[in-house]
């Protein structure tokens, strides 16, 4: 998952509820087995899998196949031209009228070995994190018991192998148990999220009824950093804008030029503080006409977070936030509109005393449902046209800067709508009643992230709810190196999938 | 001089008018004397005369001054504590009423000697400008007759040792010729301008008397490119501001933390949006209180120069002006605010999707009469804190960041007054008439520069008029390598300073 999910800070712990006997069962099939999980995992994690090595990939995926065939499933390999193979697997089973697709990725970022303390992909226990009195961990021997502080320092061991051993170890658990899933399960691992995803969308397109299912479960990123579970429901979408706003073809002279020749950062600035206010309202005319309103559910959900403004505008030294008294989780569920980057000549020091040429600004905007990023593209554009630019999508030639008295380059990058499900969906409750259930507590409940993932390409294509369940530990080192994740992280996730997989479809109420 | 004159075009030349006998004097007596003006400048421009070497300095304003005492001044070193000598010099004539006191500078900027194709201070002659086909001009003896298109290369040729010959050369032409001067003169050679006049005030102060008069010439700056000559009456002050809006304390992911955490830069682009317009207006309340209206003669002026918009606009391929219809002219008489820097995070390429820690811009800030760079700062930060911005002088500590909703850093930089001489004045209007005679044509008559000159050092504390009056060729690489000075140019100046010491005191009507 390329996003750190945001740290939030739970409050005090309820008291923990009598624990249930079905994580009570899962625990001690685990405990019975964690040398067996340990080995499978480390073999698993001793392959290379930089996501652009096709054949690497290829070599994951053939070992990740018989691991699944394994345990019953049916496997298949999901091949477009020119992509990586990614792997699919299913099993139904009796009495089970839902179907859940668990999403986890098998491929792994780049490593630059020389920063790595152990080898990337030949992976070591330890007793903590990386840190002085970090003691090896020698491999135990069937039936011994890690300390779940232990963890496993390997590419990928959190990013995002290790739901994948927990999703497999959750059904063996529930085999051993003699509790039958109460969905029936398909997996969807993918084998090129690290290096963008640019086959998905063909892999979805290709494999659509194969994919088909009531709700599909991301198991990617971390849990909170006290790791208190949680479950988002939403991301923003996000599209990004240069502009470039012109002046006189060569910099000129400010005195002798100044008031006169068109300033563009002039121009850049009102153009600029048109569009937004200070306290993060957009003012561009029309903006807000397609969001989504946030439901009471979600409302709800927010007001029920842990608390994290006073903290996080004490860590970050901030006088004020804006729209105050709106909290952070109230505006990450609404669109954005970031001034990322300005630039035009020299801020520092004594200054050039120039008319710039160039006015140069980064835009991010950030989209809520249900934005497009078309219409998005559409607003901007129209009000840019409305205050008297002329945009080009290139540098203007002489005759077009003589010809349009304000001109304006605009160059749109990147582009995906936001992806939220209701937290009222039948599927979303479901998911939340049997994790409460078998965790003791409730769940964090997220209604979105201001963060963007490209979930669209889901959720367009397959017109999917669904639901992002991490389960390692925050302090993971994904993407860097010494990557690792907590034994006790992967033990929690075994049983936090194992009561979805146990529960789930007996908590799903059909829309009443 | 720090700047170039602006480039001003001259329209079709009037017919030159029948050649007045002066300059017929002058000019025989100079083209009789052409080995030795030479031979004199060269001994000169041979020592070396970087301003911050006290000592060359020192050893340029000795020779100097035995120069103008062979020509019957009275001279005087003057100097203060610390810093380079000037040198003074001075002669009454029967009859004068009027003294006129010649500024110029003897002191050059340093010279990077591997970029130089001659020696910088082993003058050399060569037929035109640095370019293939350039001869090497042998010096003439006594009678002999330079091309004028030949050029002198040494630092400080131009940049501005050739006033100072001219000068002096005229004082000779008009006593060969049995002529008396109009009017007193004085002159005041600095030996500090190149290096930032960093004492003049304080020799200004302690020769406050002896440098009294009735007005100021400064011979410096190039003429204007297609040589004809130009006298220039104002220059704008300047005033500069570093200005750092703060945001959170370190860069944010705009996806978690935008529209909640302060986007430095969209308060900046609101603050400086609502400072000027984009057709250079400046919106600060009070702003313009201050400022003198141009007078009836000066706009005028402005309508008589010759038009250069068109040509300009074409040439820096503008779709507008500022403020159209005004002219370049027009504009360059009001105060500017020209945003002259903007940074704040990356702005080109993909962005960075952040919230950046801070936003800076750099304004640089063209004063009028009777603005002041006190008034302005005041005007600007009242404006700041009306807008609820707390300033502070250094970065700000937690507690400040904390206490404040809105935080600026404002650095203050430079800071003069502008200066301006009314075209009306008896002395202003006695110079065009002296100078417009001799030359056979009008000199271009420029109320004021865009540009600035810290002439209110002058202005300020002696409280006299004065005019800018250049005479070296635009071409001349002045503060560069290969610095030059046309013949023609020099002969010109030599012309031009005679008419105005032979005519100016006649010209001088009181007020009526």
């Amino acid at each position: 998952m390329r996003l750190l999910l945001p740290l939030l800070l739970v409050g005090a712990a309820p008291a923990p509820a009598q624990q249930p006997p079905l994580r009570a069962q899962i625990r001690q099939f685990r405990q019975t087995n964690e040398a067996a999980i340990v080995d499978e995992f480390v073999e698993f994690l001793a392959l290379p899998n930089v996501a652009t090595n096709l054949e690497d990939i290829r070599r994951n995926a053939d070992h990740l196949r018989g691991m699944m065939e394994k345990r019953g499933l049916r496997t298949e390999s999901l091949e477009v031209e020119g992509g990586p193979v990614s792997v699919y697997g299913e099993r139904t089973f009796p009495g089970a009228t839902k179907t859940v697709v668990f999403y986890a990725h098998f491929d792994g970022q780049p490593v630059d070995s020389s920063r790595w303390a152990t080898g990337a992909w030949a992976p070591q226990l330890l007793s903590g994190p990386l840190a002085p009195g970090a003691r090896e961990v020698p491999r135990l021997k069937s039936g011994g018991r890690y300390d779940p502080e232990t963890r496993v320092f390997a590419r990928s061991a959190s990013d995002d192998k290790a739901p994948i051993l927990a999703l497999l170890w959750a059904l063996d658990a529930l085999q051993a148990a003699g509790i039958t899933p109460s969905v029936n399960v398909k997996f969807f691992f993918e084998g090129e999220e690290e290096a963008g995803s640019s086959h998905l969308r063909s892999v979805l397109t290709k494999y659509r009824s194969l994919l088909g299912a009531d709700f599909w479960i991301f198991c990617d990123g971390p849990v909170h950093q006290s790791r208190a579970l949680q479950a988002v429901f939403g991301v923003r979408g996000v599209i990004g804008a240069n502009l470039t706003v012109y002046g006189p073809i060569r910099p000129l002279h400010s005195g002798h030029y100044g008031n006169w020749a068109p300033n563009p950062n002039a121009m850049m600035v009102h153009l600029l503080a048109s569009m937004r206010d200070t306290e993060g309202r957009i003012t561009i005319p029309g903006y807000y006409d397609a969001v989504k309103p946030v439901t009471a559910a979600e409302r709800a959900a927010f007001r029920a977070m842990p608390p994290v403004d006073e903290q996080l505008i004490g860590e970050l030294q901030l006088g004020r936030t804006e729209a105050a008294p709106a909290t952070l989780a109230d505006q990450l569920a609404l669109p954005a509109l970031n001034i990322s980057g300005l630039s035009g000549g020299q801020a520092t020091g004594g200054g050039a005393n120039v008319i710039v040429a160039e006015s140069k600004a980064y835009l991010d905007f950030r989209l809520v449902p249900n934005q497009t990023p078309n219409v998005v593209r559409k607003l901007v554009e129209a009000h840019v046209q409305r205050l008297g630019f002329h945009i080009v999508r290139a540098d203007p030639d002489s005759i077009t800067r003589r010809n349009y008295p304000r001109l304006i380059r605009i160059d749109w990058s990147g582009g995906y709508s936001a992806a939220r499900t209701s937290i009222d969906h039948p599927g979303a409750k479901a998911l939340l009643a049997a994790a409460d259930q078998v965790i003791g507590k409730p769940l964090i409940r997220v209604p979105t992230l201001g963060g963007s993932l490209p979930l669209a390409d889901f959720v367009d294509l397959l017109q999917i709810p669904f639901v992002i369940l991490p389960i390692v530990n925050h302090d993971n080192n994904q993407h860097g190196e010494n990557e690792n994740v907590r034994l006790g992280n992967l033990w929690d996730g075994i049983e936090l999938f194992a009561g979805v997989l146990a529960r789930m479809g007996r908590e799903w109420q059909p829309i009443p």
